[in-house]
């Protein structure tokens, strides 16, 4: 069960080519992406609606796309225009087309409801094209439930124990409680250590001259975009109160986008505001997120694979779960409600005649 | 749901062996067919009747077969005659034999009722033996629902577009409709184009001295037996009233047969009565077939991928599916009229008690 | 449908690491298997309560486990004894334990009701670590439902046909029925084979004067554990009567340990009572086992591919499935007895309120 009514990120905005198509899968939908001449994105469903051969395996021509099964063609609207050997084309030939946007070089995508699809919505990710800050682009395929990775990203309380060598630090980490604030779209996970020692990474770039003080604080919202506010500045200097002078900091970038019931789309950057000039620090801490991912996905992919051997298995959850918890109850009430209004909608329409597929 | 009581390609008579056995399973039945020692073919259900075992795993002994995990040993009419370290042999301890045909190369299975099967009803192959015509043999394993490749054997519509260097010709092509004609199991395509200019590869044998008129006319029969009637005479001598005087004829015939719900056997060889003592033409056309079904398979399994990511989707049908609809409904019809009369015999005989497996 | 209160053999007890884990699944059920400081296995449900981590990733802590995705700590009993960041355990925090008995080198779990473990029901296999006794200890691991080995190690016939270079001997010899006995927990499979020439593996060692009696003997005891009691003595000598002077006897240990569903865990081992100062007698008696038991699982795993092509086949019951019929239906009655009593536990007492896995 999935929310349709919220901007996905569909990928990095070079992933869609000039002439031909990127074919992706979200929440289930296969999705042919493609642009027009003038470079504008456009997302039909990769089906096209006469006998479902995939429209990204066909031709561009012009602002058109043309099925290469049977030579129906489509204009950027997704209206068929054109039905070799058949004179009139009927009302129902059409591809479903979904609303996109491109902004701070993700694409955006909206797989409900197209009426509904405010850009407003769109979380802040500037940071990816800030000339400010530096970052590089990442991409992990998962084979899990996208929630199972929701849970990790929600929970500072593995750090420790799945990247004792990499993000991990000293197992004290996981002895202080985040504060956990509901957003309306999601949770707001806080987290605050002062007057510690600077972390070497740093220190070998910012030379602080005493201690510091570490915020965390991460803003997860529907349907898994995760934006990620962490640094450091002089102890005493400000920063609990919002200032943040010779401050180091990570605006991290995170996207997870549902491929299948049982599989997702890991899109994330980790933009920094120091050394922007240094690519050997930008190409480093890149590595880092990479190394310790790679950590969480072996975790994670071996919970999923003792979690399907028993459908009943019921977890126990802990203080620790506040944000995850809070995230996926979001995410329920969210899907439920669409779901209730869907049906509700269906209820009050027929439905148009169609052939069903073999 | 397939149509049981029709007549089913098994296969080339070549791949029934002298001894030994030929394992293939049609309409998820797997299937044991072996021949006797003056050359008959048989066909057994592949399991024996005891515990399951692969009776393709047996011993040819004489005009029996035994199994080799128990010993039990069967005739050519299936049933039990040796049960080692038992006396009795229990009347239900025997396999199920289904009628087989062999006629001209092909060997034709009745998967129904035994008492149905009416040779009469063999569709007539005779190019595939017939000294006048030469073929060679095609076999192609498919992983996708039967059907599909039905659709696209019924529709002219896809030449261009999946086939523009190999058999497709000019788009223009799709863009005459084919007159469709409902035969009693199946549906005929005809399709003429008078008065055009010959092709190059009929042109290098034939020497036309100037146009001709050239035809198609499909006859596509339950369960997917396609007889193809395709080639060309000078124009204007009568092709269209029946005559074929200096005609280059095809007479393709091509063969489905599913295996499972999700694969099909592809029998198939397209005999041409001319330059017959060219074993190259024969190569060159053969390998040409070849290679555009390929190009058939590559779309028919996208196809079926997309098709398979949401049960839900709708076609929308076009009149260029008038003949792949027409076939669909035949099959479906049939074999919705075989279900309801094997329910009412269900209900008329009650079942013989034996041990369900575990 | 498994029986779960009786005794699994979940391993030979050098599997088990002084430090680390053994994970391994038995009905469906993944398990983390160790050891504490002192040596005394110990059988963890391999999903943390928490989220479903397996603890076989985890890390051993003294006498306690903690799981190495949110640091969970264990003591052996399964009870949580440390919470990062959390100063309350919740009494529901805990993984369920197993009793795990070690004898004679196999490791014994009872994966039912943990009260109703009574080791005194643990079958005898002391052969496996008797100074008199040699064997080898052997793995198999099985892709099929474990049933279908039962019932293939509880029939003589199958041995001329799927062994007939091996084990089977002449096919006379699958034309003798034996003996059938109930048990409490099983069944008994009986053969004598009385005034008979000793085979040539036996004469090598034993240089018998003339002919032999000889027998084979199977206990065959709920789950799986077949208990073989085969071999000869000079004729005559009183064999029947239970006097075994100068035999030459086997005591295979066989114990078939289901997976999932649908793979099977298989240990043996082949004790025997002559040649023990041999080890390349030991080692030949083992190969011949070794590669007997792979003749089976070609003819096993084969066999379960036809059965999976229609759930619906059913088996004719000969009367060489006497012993086999008689010890499904042992199982099924007590799988049954088994279901039928845990209902009526739930009806009696409500589920605590836990957090349902995603």
């Amino acid at each position: 069960m999935f929310v349709k009514n919220c901007w996905y990120v569909a990928g990095w905005d070079k992933e869609i080519p000039k002439d031909g198509f990127l074919a992706r899968t979200i929440i289930n939908v296969p999705l042919a992406l493609w642009r027009t001449t003038e470079g504008k994105a456009v997302a039909f469903e990769d089906r096209c609606c006469h006998r479902g051969a995939p429209l990204s395996a066909g031709r561009r021509e012009g602002d058109c796309v043309r099925c290469l099964y049977h030579g129906l063609k489509f204009d950027s609207a997704g209206t068929c225009v054109e039905i070799p050997a058949q004179g009139r084309i009927p009302p129902q030939a059409r591809v479903r087309t979904f609303p996109v946007v491109e902004k701070h070089r993700w694409v955006w995508i909206w797989m409900g409801e197209a009426d509904r699809a405010d850009p407003a919505l769109i979380p802040d990710t500037h940071w990816l094209d800030d000339p400010a800050w530096r970052s590089l682009d990442g991409y992990i395929h998962y084979d899990v439930d996208y929630l199972l990775i929701a849970d990790n990203l929600l929970d500072f309380s593995h750090l420790p124990y799945v990247h004792p060598t990499t993000l991990g630090g000293s197992e004290d980490y996981a002895r202080v409680t985040p504060t956990v604030d509901k957003l309306e779209r999601g949770v707001r996970v806080t987290r605050w250590t002062l007057d510690t020692e600077p972390p070497a990474f740093a220190q070998q770039v910012k030379h602080y001259q005493g201690k510091v003080d570490r915020w965390n604080i991460y803003d997860f919202l529907v349907p898994g975009i995760l934006l990620m506010d962490s640094g450091m500045a002089p102890a005493g200097s400000g920063a609990p109160d919002g200032r943040r002078e010779n401050a180091a900091e990570f605006r991290g970038c995170q996207a997870l986008t549902p491929e299948t019931d049982r599989s997702t789309h890991y899109f994330f950057a980790h933009p920094h505001n120091f050394a922007i000039d240094q690519p050997e620090v930008t190409a480093s801490i890149h590595q880092s997120v990479v190394t310790a991912f790679d950590e969480d996905r072996a975790m994670i992919m071996a919970q999923q694979r003792q979690l399907a051997l028993d459908p009943d298995f019921r977890m126990v959850p802990l203080g620790i779960d506040a944000a995850l918890s809070q995230f996926r109850w979001t995410v329920k009430r969210m899907a439920e409600e669409e779901q209730k209004r869907t049906q509700e909608q269906k209820q009050a329409q027929p439905e148009t005649p169609r052939a069903r597929a073999a």
